[in-house]
C-alpha cells in the first residue's frame, strides 16, 4: 500500500538524472526546488551560457547537461535576450557534500551500494539512502532527507545522516551557489553572498527586472573546523564530522527564501531564529499534517492496478505542489515550477487542463487560478493594443503581468483561442462554484475580450457570416487556418456570454450575440464530420507509414516542419478537444465520425493529446482505446527512459490524468454540461475500484465505484439529486446512494 | 550631357550618409567598397556587437549607425551565430584623414564650404571636393578621388589633393582598420597588422570559415615625420605635409587585396611593386577604358527626361560593378555587394531580375550567373536531403556553396519557387544564347530539381490531379498557401523541360510530363481571373483605407504581421509576375482582369514589385500607370531621403529597371516568348528617344526608338528578321530597318 504513495529510483543512472530531478521536485507553492543531488555531479557546470550557437536560437533547450539545478519562486520573471521574459532560476541552496580522504561522494565516480531514492508523495519528502565504499577504506551509510515545508512555505529543511563501519573523519561542504543561469542567461544584476553568523550563509540577488531574492541558510552539526570558503557568487562552509565505528553523525541544513514580491514579507534570518529550537521531527510532522489535509480533499483511490494508482498520485502530488494559494499574480506554469521548459510561462493549460481538478476538489484554489486572468487583464489590454486592437487579448505565453512573452510568432500571433479559453474557464468556475463570479470579477474580462474579438473577426466579401481567419487551433501542426471549429466555438461561447454581461451597451450586446450565432462550425460533405477548419481538406495526407518510422519518437522529430505544415497530421486532437469541452453539443454519431476521421491523422506529439482521447474513448465505449490513451497520458513523467520530467513536469497532463479518471472513467459531467451531478462510470477492466471526493456546487461528495455498483455519499447539508447512468436519486445529507451500473 | 553620367551629392547631411555610402559603392566585381568618407565620422564605431537586445533577433538590421563601412570580396562567407552564413565585411582600407592644428577634417564638426561629391558613372570613380575653413585659420581646398580598378580588380587607388590659402602644415593619418563587424558579429578568428616597408601596411585576417584575406596598402606623399601607430586590430601611418600658400600637396594610397579563394592568386605587395612606377593618371586611364568598353555593350540612352536617364545609368553601373566575370562560385547578392542587408546571400533575384540584362547585352556574363547554380548543385542536393527529399532544392537564401542560409522558416521552408526559377533562367539563357546549354551543364540541375519536385508534390485524396501545397509565392504576405499559380506554372515548366532532358528514364520522363500537365492554375468563378492560390479567396479584405494611414511608408510597418497573413494584401505582384514571365500564355483580357483584381490589394512593399507592374502596364497600354511604376522602381536607390541604398543597392530592382526600359517601353519579347526579335515600342510621353544595344541569339543589334519610328540596325553577319509592332522586315547584315510605330 505504501508502494502506491512512493516514487522510487532504485539505481542511479546519469542518463536519467535530469528526469528524476524534475520528477522529484519538492515545493510549497511559494518555493520549488528540483530533485538535484545534494553533492552534485562532476562535469555539469550550471553557469554555462551557450548562446552563441546558430542552431540554438529556436531551440527550447539551451543546454543538455547531465544535471540541471532549479530553484523557483513563482512570479520572478526576467528578460532573456533571445527568448523574452522568463521565470528566473534562483541560487542553488541544496549543496551538501561529504568527503572522505579527499574523495567526494559522487554518484558516478564513487563505489555505491544499496542505493535507493524515493519521493514520499503523502509526506512530500525526498529521501535517499546508500552505502558508500570509500576509496580510503571506510564504508559509510548515507541517508539524506529533505522537504519544502507546507507549513512554512519559504522553508526548506534538509538532513544528512552518516554512519561508518570504522572510525572516520568526514569533511562536509555545505554551500550556496548563485552562479547559475536560466536557459543559459544570467539574470542577476547583482549578487552578494556572505557568511551569516558562525554557521550560516546569506545571499541576496537582484534580478534584471529589479526584484530581489534573499536566502539565508543555516547549518547544524556536531562538527569541528568550521571554515567559510568564498568564491565569486558562491559561498560554503566546510566542517569535520568525527564518526565512531557504528556511530552516527547528523547534519541539518535549513534555508529560508524571501523576495521583494512576497505577499507576506518575512526576514529569513528571523524565521530561522524562531525555529531554531524546533527539532527536525517537529518540522516534519507539521509539514506532513498539512499535506495530509490536502490529500484528504482530492486523493483518487484506484484498486486493481498499482501502476495507475501510482501515476495518478504522482500527478496529484505535483498539482498540489505547484499551486500557490491565495496569490492571483501567478498561475501554474507549463512545467509546474519543476524546470525551465516553456520558460515558466502560463498557457491555456491552466484553464483547460488544470482548473477542473481544483474546481471539483478545492474551489478556492480554482478561484485563485481564474483570478490570475482578472489580475493580468491590464497586460491583456496591452497585448491587444500592441497589435492595434481594442479590448483585451490574452497572451499565448503569459508572464506574471499578462504580457505576451512568446518569441515564436506562429503561436504568439495566431494561437488566439487562449483568449476565449480564459472566459470558458471563468464560466466553468462560475457554474461549478460561484455563479455571481461572471457578473463580478469576470465581467470586465468577458467584455474586454469580446471587444477584441469583434475587431479580430472579419467578414469576407460575398459572405453573409463572420469569419475568424488566420488562426492556429490546438493542433499546432496547422499554423494558420481559417474558421477553425474549436476556436470559432470557443469564441462564440465567449461572445454569447458577453452579450449577457452587464456593462455591454445594447448595441454591443446585439453585435456580440449576432456574431456568436454567425461564426461557422465547418462541416464535411456528409454534414456529420466537423472539419478542423474550413481549409483542412486542402492539406495532403501525412503518409505516416512512409515517414513516421520510429513510433516511439514524435513524428515531428522525423520530418521537417514543412511537411507538418502542409499535411493533415495533427499534433493533438483539435475537433475532439472541442467535443471534450462541449460534449452536449455533439451527438455520439458526430463524435464517432470525428474520432474515425482524425485519429489516423493524430500523432499525439503533444502531451495534451492522449488524455482527451481517453475521455472521448470512454464516451464512445471504446474501452481498449481508453485504456491505451490512459496509459500514455498517465505515465509521461514517470517514463524516465524517454526524458520524462527532465525539463519539468507535464503539469497540464497531470491535470488531464485527473480528468481521465473522473470525467472519463467515472464519467462525471461538468457543471457546464449538466446542472445535476451526473456520472456514467465505465471502469477499466483492470480496475476493481475507483473512489474519490468531489465538491459539487458547494456540496462535498464522495464517489466510490466498483464493478456493477456506484456509491455516492452526500457529505453536505442539503439533499443532492444525483444521476448515475440512467438512474436518478435524491441523496439526503450524510447518506449514501447506491446505483447499479453496467460495468 | 555629363550630368546624366553623374550622381552628385551637393550638401553633406549625416542623415543621408549611409544612403550615399551604399549608392556610391565602387567595385571591380572582385572587390567592392562602400562610399564611406575617408576620414570617417565621430560617434559611429564600427566594432559594435549589439547582439544582446531581445528585439534584434529577427531584425535584419543590427545597427543603425550614421556610417557603415563595407569592404566585400564575393564568396567570403562566415557563420553568424544568430543569422547563419553571411558575407563577411573585410577590414576598412580607405582611411585618409587630414588634420590641421589638431583639428581633423570632419564633415559634421568642421566648417565646410563648396562641398560636392560625385560618382562618375562612366569612369566608375568617386570624387569629393570641398573647402575646409580650419579652426586654426588656414583655408584648405581638399579634393579626393578613388576607384577600384576595372583593369586590376584587386586594386583600389585613392588620391587626396590639398592646397591652402597660406603656408600650413597638415598632419595626415592613413590607416587600415580590421576592428570591424558584420551585422554586429566578429568573423575574424585571427588578425595580423603590421607596417610593410617604410610607407605601407600589411594586414592578414583569417575568417571563422578558415579563409584568409590579405591587404597591402601603400602610401606616397612628399611628406615628413612618417610614424607608424599601432593599436589592436588597427595600423596607421601619420606624416606631415607642408603646403606653401597656393601650393599643392598630394597623397596617394593604393591597396591590393588577395584572398585564399582567388581564382587568380596574387601577391598584393608584388602587384604594388609592379605598379610602383605607373602614375595615377595611367592607372585611371586603364580603368576608364575598361569601363568604356562595358558601357558600349549595354548603355541605354534616354532623351527627353534626364531623371530617367540618370536612374537607368545608376542601375546599369551597379549591375556592371557587381558582376564577377568568369567566377561561377558566386552570383550577385541581393544588395549588390554594397551593404550587409540580406547578408550577402543569393536569391531568385539573380535569375528573374538580373540575368535578362546580361543575357541581352553580354551573354557570357549571363552564363557565369546561371553556371553559379550548376556549381552549387551539391549544396542544393544537400538542402533536399536535409528535408528528406531526393534530388536538388535550391536555397531561398544561398551562400556560395548553394547551402540554405535563411534563418527564417516561412521563406526557407515554403518559398520553394526559387528551385524552378533556377531552371527557368537556364532555359532563358539557352533560348537566348546557347541552346545546347540545356542538354549540357544544365541537364543535371533540371533532372535533379525535377526529382525533388516529384517528391514534394502531393496528390490529395479524391483529387485526380497533383498539387503543390504549403508554399509561399512571390507575394510573401501569404506565407503558406496551396496551388499557388506562379509556383505551379514555374514548376510545370521545369518538369516539362525535365521530361525532354537526357538522363531521365522513360518512366521518369512520363511522370515529369504528366505532372507538368496536371498542376493546376487556379481560377476564379468567372474562369478569367487567375487566382494567386486556390485558397486566396478565403482571406479577408486588407482594409487599406483604415489601416494604411501613411502611404509613403510600407503597409507592413503599420500593421502587425498577423494582419498581413490573414488578408489579401500583396507584398508584390504574384499572378502579374507570372504573366510577366510567361506573357504568351495569357490573353490581354486575363492580364487585365488580374491587374484590376490584384492592384487594389498590392502594397508594393517589395522593391521587386513596381518594375513588373510597369512592364505589365506597358502591355495593357496603361501609359500613366506604366510611368508611375517606372518612377517608383527607377529611383529607389536615388531616394536618399528615405534610406535609399543605405543597406546596399536594390540590385534586383536595378535589373528590373533595365527590363522596364527594354521589355516594357521598347516592348522586347524575350527569347522564351518569341523566336524572332520582336519589339512593341510604347515610349513614355516624356521620352523623345530610347536607344540601346542588344544581342539577339548571338547577333548584335542596336535599337533606336523615337516617336513614330523605330530603327533596328543589324550589326551581325547574317540577315536578321525583326518584327516591330505588326510589321516584319528581314534586315541584312550591317543595315538598318526603319519601322513606323504607333507611339
Amino acid at each position: 500500500m505504501a508502494e502506491t504513495w512512493t516514487l522510487a529510483e532504485t539505481a542511479f543512472r546519469v542518463s536519467s538524472a535530469r528526469a528524476y530531478e524534475g520528477l522529484f521536485t519538492l515545493g510549497s507553492g511559494y518555493l520549488h526546488v528540483r530533485g538535484s543531488l545534494e553533492e552534485h555531479l562532476e562535469g555539469a557546470p550550471q553557469n554555462a551560457s551557450p548562446l552563441r550557437t546558430p542552431d540554438s536560437v529556436t531551440a527550447e533547450k539551451f543546454v543538455n547537461l547531465k544535471a540541471k539545478w532549479g530553484t523557483y519562486v513563482p512570479g520572478l520573471f526576467g528578460r532573456h535576450p533571445l527568448l523574452n521574459r522568463e521565470m528566473i532560476n534562483l541560487p542553488f541552496f541544496l549543496d551538501l557534500a561529504p568527503h572522505v580522504g579527499g574523495e567526494r561522494l559522487d554518484m558516478e565516480q564513487s563505489t555505491i551500494e544499496a542505493y535507493r531514492r524515493e519521493l514520499d508523495l503523502r509526506a512530500a519528502t525526498l529521501r535517499r539512502s546508500l552505502r558508500w565504499r570509500t576509496r580510503a577504506g571506510p564504508v559509510l551509510e548515507v541517508a539524506l532527507a529533505r522537504f519544502v515545508s507546507a507549513e512554512r512555505p519559504p522553508l526548506c529543511v534538509q538532513r544528512m545522516t552518516l554512519s561508518a563501519d570504522r572510525p572516520v573523519e568526514v569533511l562536509v561542504r555545505a554551500g550556496l551557489d548563485a552562479d547559475v543561469r536560466t536557459n543559459g542567461y544570467d539574470h542577476f544584476a547583482d549578487v552578494a553572498i556572505e557568511p551569516a553568523g558562525s554557521r550560516g550563509i546569506a545571499c541576496r540577488v537582484q534580478t534584471d527586472a529589479g526584484d530581489t531574492a534573499r536566502m539565508v541558510t543555516r547549518l547544524a552539526a556536531d562538527a569541528s573546523d568550521w571554515t567559510y570558503v568564498a568564491s565569486p557568487r558562491r559561498g560554503a562552509w566546510t566542517f569535520r564530522l568525527r564518526l565512531a565505528a557504528g556511530g552516527r553523525g547528523i547534519v541539518e541544513k535549513r534555508t529560508v527564501v524571501a523576495t521583494s514580491r512576497d505577499l507576506a514579507p518575512c526576514d529569513p534570518a528571523a524565521v530561522l531564529d524562531e525555529l531554531a529550537a524546533t527539532p527536525y521531527e517537529a518540522l516534519a510532522a507539521g509539514h506532513e499534517a498539512a499535506w495530509a489535509a490536502r490529500w484528504d480533499s482530492c486523493d483518487v483511490l484506484v484498486e486493481g492496478d498499482q501502476r495507475s494508482q501510482h501515476a495518478l498520485r504522482a500527478s496529484l502530488y505535483h498539482l498540489l505542489r505547484a499551486h500557490v494559494p491565495g496569490d492571483p499574480r501567478v498561475a501554474i506554469d507549463a512545467k509546474g515550477y519543476a524546470g525551465e521548459g516553456y520558460y515558466g510561462r502560463y498557457f491555456w493549460d491552466t484553464e483547460m487542463y488544470i482548473v477542473p481538478f481544483f474546481l471539483y476538489t478545492d474551489p478556492p484554489r480554482a478561484r485563485t487560478l481564474v483570478d490570475f486572468r482578472v489580475h493580468s487583464l491590464p497586460g491583456a489590454r496591452a497585448n491587444a493594443a500592441a497589435l492595434g486592437y481594442p479590448g483585451a487579448r490574452y497572451a499565448w505565453e503569459s508572464d506574471g503581468d499578462g504580457r505576451e512573452a512568446c518569441a515564436l510568432w506562429p503561436y504568439r500571433d495566431h494561437e488566439v483561442h487562449v483568449t476565449a479559453d480564459v472566459v470558458y474557464a471563468m464560466a466553468h468556475y462560475a457554474a461549478a462554484a460561484e455563479p455571481e463570479y461572471l457578473r463580478g470579477p469576470a465581467a470586465e474580462v468577458i467584455l474586454e475580450t469580446a471587444r477584441y474579438w469583434m475587431a479580430r473577426i472579419d467578414r469576407r466579401p460575398g459572405d453573409d457570416y463572420p469569419s475568424l481567419l488566420g488562426v492556429m487551433g490546438p493542433d499546432e501542426y496547422t499554423p494558420i487556418c481559417h474558421n477553425n471549429a474549436f476556436t470559432n466555438r470557443m469564441v462564440g461561447f465567449a461572445l454569447a456570454l458577453a452579450a449577457q454581461t452587464p456593462g455591454a451597451s445594447a448595441e454591443e450586446a446585439r453585435a456580440f450575440a449576432e456574431t456568436a450565432r454567425g461564426l461557422p462550425i465547418p462541416r464535411g460533405a456528409d454534414g456529420v464530420l466537423v472539419l478542423q477548419s474550413e481549409d483542412f481538406e486542402l492539406l495532403a495526407e501525412p503518409q505516416f507509414e512512409r515517414f513516421w518510422r520510429d513510433r516511439r519518437r514524435p513524428f515531428s522529430s522525423q520530418v521537417p516542419q514543412e511537411r507538418l505544415y502542409r499535411t493533415r497530421c495533427l499534433k493533438q486532437g483539435d475537433v475532439l478537444m472541442l467535443m471534450h469541452l462541449a460534449p452536449q453539443e455533439f451527438s455520439d454519431a458526430e463524435v464517432r465520425r470525428a474520432w474515425d476521421y482524425y485519429l489516423p491523422y493524430t500523432t499525439h506529439d503533444s502531451s495534451l493529446s492522449a488524455g482527451v482521447h481517453a475521455i472521448i474513448a470512454c464516451r464512445l465505449g471504446l474501452d481498449e482505446a481508453a485504456w491505451d490513451f490512459w496509459r500514455r497520458s498517465a505515465e509521461i513523467d514517470l517514463d524516465v527512459e524517454h526524458g520524462g520530467a527532465a525539463e519539468g513536469i507535464h503539469i497540464a497532463c497531470a491535470g488531464a490524468n485527473w480528468q481521465v479518471a473522473v470525467l472519463g472513467f467515472a464519467g462525471l459531467a461538468t457543471a457546464l454540461e449538466s446542472d445535476r451531478l451526473r456520472l456514467r462510470p465505465r471502469l477499466p477492466h483492470a480496475w476493481s475500484r475507483l473512489a474519490f471526493p468531489l465538491v459539487w456546487k458547494g456540496c462535498p461528495v464522495s464517489v466510490d465505484i466498483v464493478p456493477g455498483t456506484t456509491t455516492v455519499r452526500n457529505r453536505g447539508t442539503t439533499p443532492l439529486p444525483v444521476t448515475v447512468g440512467e438512474e436518478t436519486q435524491e441523496i439526503p445529507p450524510g447518506a449514501a446512494g447506491r446505483f447499479r451500473t453496467r460495468v
